[in-house]
């Protein structure tokens, strides 16, 4: 491609309602421009890294045995009204009607559609395993559509489903397609974790989700350096670290005027922060002898997990307690809590943590004092419950024994489901078995947010100059820059059969003809992210030599042709 | 692809509600199912055509210089309002309410969005000529969808639009596609015409329709044999005929008691059609010294052309005559009316065929009665206005002098237009000229309907026994059919390797592993099309042989491998 014959529109401006760094370099780039709020046009440059994307996928799905169709983006109502998803899905589904006052929907996933799909084509188990998959446009009506397309309303989305006749066969291909993700993405250049997810509104049991780790995440993983264990930091685990240590401290009382938190606590007393804990006051349910009043603790460096506090019995529906209702148990305020002698009978719920401390720092239940030195079974009963109730944090040991864990911020960018039997009940979908029966199919989903990946990339990929692509979604591998094209006709051969020759050679090479001059040029190269950048010039001619920068390099190197390739590609070196 | 991995999915049934072949085909072969009125899922199968067909439109797009964006299928109220069509498009337009309430429309063309990504992007006319070109999911909202895919509702469709800063540009583009869309449907394997259309809904001066030549298609086209000559038979002139002949009859009544129409008239005196008159007698505007009343005369083998009439001075708005208003001119009742001697001043509007005729049978403004022999000048006054106001039919001479014009059904699967400045002076989209002041881009706009070339190319290319896919479009070339796999591991064994080695020599090539009796696997494979077949049995084996039968030939043959080869593909016979 002819950049001269290219529509390349790069910005020098930072657009002002861009708040996160692939929006903004996105829009400086011109990959994207926005049409209303959450809609986006694709620029021809933007275009050409969508589709590298989209090929990746597909190529990865074939191999995985998947067969494309394409569903209709517009749905009927009927179909949404069977999983009884029509009311259930909310805001996000943009209903419509037609001309004959007719309901539909602008498809934001398509588990109806596949399903009606196949309970028509299906008829017998002869028939099954089957996945379908496709590449097709959705519309979720974000109420804040806001990052550019990485949380647009209108997107591109791989989406895949199948069907088996048992639990086991599902299992066997979620594995497949769960590999397959892997490829996708390391294909693509990506950093990326497959993490534990929980299943949220598609509904189903087990569940993974894909991000690329990026400092801009809006989620957070924790991940074994030693192993392949992600989990969503909700979702992971916290081991019981060692044994309780015996006590070497009497318990002693400490005036603590204004120290409400444990990290003022700790430093007033020059105590690791690790050393003192937190005491949480609830309200649980009512149940046969416990006390309803429940003081969960956890370590003074932790945070309490919502998510597993309430698996504990009793705190499926807890609440924070009052203040009166604190007097009332604790006779003291927020601040100062703490289990040791209660005013009435309390449920202590301790983290696994704080249950193997001896030795520790808690409130006194006496406005102004903590208790410091207090050990279990010495200055108060053992726990009612030891649970693991907080979120992992850096340097916890991994769950599945690989070594610690680490915490890294994600951009979801896959998810795979298996979501049983759940939409081909409702949908009376069945075929016949083995023996003639009517089965209902077990069926897995799993999704790409294809143009979601674009920003994720640039989120993961890019410095102060712009983007800085994995070679596999760069619009071009190459760029070949002609300095002075008009003044020298030797300078334009030479960059025409450079270009012409890196093309010839499998390297996907830009020729920048526009005549720009060198800085302007170089900035909009370096902006879009060309991972190697060729300039020819009357200078280098002389020298026969090219002058080359990777857009990771801090500086050009002048190679002749030979090692010019070679450092392009590699394979192409011998 | 092996079939026993692929989802094909036949139907013996002739589906109810289809009314149209392709519908029917696309039915039974499983390509497409219904999801709700003109909704439809592409299934594997009908995706790889579908794709088959995308592929070579976006081939002859870059090669003709267009660059592929993205635009969203969702598009804001505000920008229709610009240009008026949130109106004036009709009940086509999908329109769409969001969560807050703001209007959006499920794009059914582009315009308003490439105008408004034009007006951003373009600032100079440097940039100029550009074409901007998509494949993308539409929806117009047809108020009775039918045909299967070939009037859906969503459909896909590839839009380019092109911006200039001359007319002269506009027209040199609108070349370039022209020619492109000829590449396009060569390539795909379609009888097809470029006819001149008349601009419709879009407006805007110049342009062609592509239409693919079927019995089945909706629009009529006038083509000339001899010549490029091609249009709509609404559109295309008729030329005025040779020389009037001099009268050698004298004008008599002839009795018709009951022959009211000139098939009638024609068939009791034993006379040809053509020497007819058929007279409709209409109301047009009140003119100064013209009379309102108008009897508009044709051949009796001809029809009247509704548009050519209403470009009649007076007779913009013209209306049929009441009875009434007949009685009171002619004195007669319609089925014997004539110009001769009429009761009261009447307007005589002549088509050039009627002008150039002597000896001609006419009604006689008398029940009961027509005259013969009637020659003007001598019989009746020469006509007020001789005009083309009838359709062109087969034998008539080219307008281009390039022969006679026959006349073909076609289906629309195409259309260029010059749109000229309307939507750009509309949405105020303007570049600087050479001269730093603002220009108004003209724009060219060029529509292919991507999925209905599928259906169309069904219609032109089907049998008894099903489809006979053009090369281009078919979903593999070649099927390798299996007879018995199970039994005999040698059939499988050469089978595979037929398979293998065909696909390596760039034939995309199907395996039906799928273990099916052989008539019911030939009648799948007959129905869905596949242009060359290949059967490997036991018995050819021994003979060293193996059964080919093209898709379109009456028997099959027995075939060595080197013939087989070069019989597929005549590349391959070297």
């Amino acid at each position: 491609m002819r950049l001269s014959q290219f529509h390349l529109h790069t910005s020098k401006e930072t657009p002002a309602d861009a708040e996160v760094i692939s929006h903004k370099l996105m829009l400086k780039a011109g990959m994207i421009r926005k049409l209303a709020a959450g809609l986006y046009t694709w620029s021809p440059l933007g275009l050409r890294v969508l589709r590298k994307v989209e090929r990746v996928v597909r190529e990865e799905m074939d191999a995985a045995g998947a067969i494309e169709l394409l569903m209709p983006a517009v749905q009927p109502r009927e179909l949404w009204e069977e999983t009884g998803r029509w009311e259930k899905f909310g805001g996000q589904l943009l209903k419509i009607q037609d001309r004959k006052e007719a309901w539909y929907c602008f498809g934001p996933t398509h588990e109806e559609v596949i399903t009606d799909f196949a309970r028509n084509e299906l008829s017998s188990y002869k028939q099954l395993p089957v996945t379908w998959y496709q590449i097709q446009t959705k519309f979720r009506d974000e109420i804040r559509p806001r990052f550019g397309v990485m949380r647009a309303r209108e997107f591109l989305m791989k989406d895949a489903y199948s069907f088996h006749l048992s639990d086991e066969d599902l299992d066997r291909q979620y594995r497949v397609m769960y590999d397959a993700y892997g490829r996708i993405f390391t294909r693509l250049g990506l950093g990326f974790r497959a993490v534990f997810a929980d299943t949220g509104a598609i509904g189903g049991s087990a569940s993974h989700e894909f991000h690329v780790l990026a400092d801009s995440g809006e989620d957070a993983i924790a991940f074994c350096e030693g192993s392949n264990y992600a989990a969503n930091v909700e979702l992971a685990e916290a081991l019981a670290p060692g044994e309780r240590p015996a006590a070497t401290e009497a318990m002693r009382t400490v005036d603590t005027p204004t120290q409400k938190t444990c990290e003022d606590v700790a430093a007033l007393m020059g105590v690791d922060l690790a050393r003192t804990v937190k005491s949480i006051a609830l309200m649980g349910q009512h149940e046969p002898g416990a006390p309803q009043f429940v003081l969960a603790l956890v370590r003074g460096d932790h945070a309490v997990n919502e998510i597993k506090l309430s698996k504990v019995p009793g705190l499926a529906d807890y609440r924070l307690a009052t203040e009166t209702e604190i007097a009332g148990h604790l006779g003291s305020q927020p601040g100062f809590l703490g289990p040791v002698n209660p005013k009435r009978p309390i449920r202590v719920v301790a983290d696994r943590s704080v249950a193997a401390m001896g030795d520790f720092v808690i409130g006194a239940n006496v406005p102004g004092q903590h208790l410091a030195g207090v050990n279990w079974g010495r200055d108060l009963p053992e726990p009612d419950v030891v649970a693991d109730i907080r979120n992992v944090v850096a340097g916890d040991a991994s769950p599945d024994g690989g070594g610690t864990l680490g915490i890294a911020r994600g951009i979801e960018v896959g998810h795979v489901f298996q979501l049983g039997r759940k939409y081909a009940e409702a949908m009376k979908c069945t075929v016949l078995d083995e023996t003639g029966k009517a089965a209902v199919p077990a069926m897995g989903c799993y999704g790409i947010g294809v143009s979601r990946i674009v920003a994720a990339a640039i989120e993961q990929n890019h410095d102060d100059a712009g983007i800085r692509w994995p070679s596999a979604m760069a619009p071009w591998q190459a760029v070949v820059c002609v300095i002075n094209p008009k003044n020298d006709p030797a300078v334009t051969e030479a960059a025409e059969a450079l270009y012409r020759d890196l093309n010839a050679a499998g390297v996907e090479t830009a020729l920048d003809d526009r005549g720009l001059r060198p800085g302007a040029m170089f900035a909009d190269i370096e902006l879009i992210g060309i991972p190697h950048r060729v300039v020819v010039s009357g200078r280098g001619l002389e020298a026969g030599t090219f002058e080359y920068r990777r857009r990771d390099a801090a500086e050009s190197e002048n190679l002749d042709r030979t090692a010019l390739f070679g450092r392009i590609d590699a394979r192409l070196a011998g």
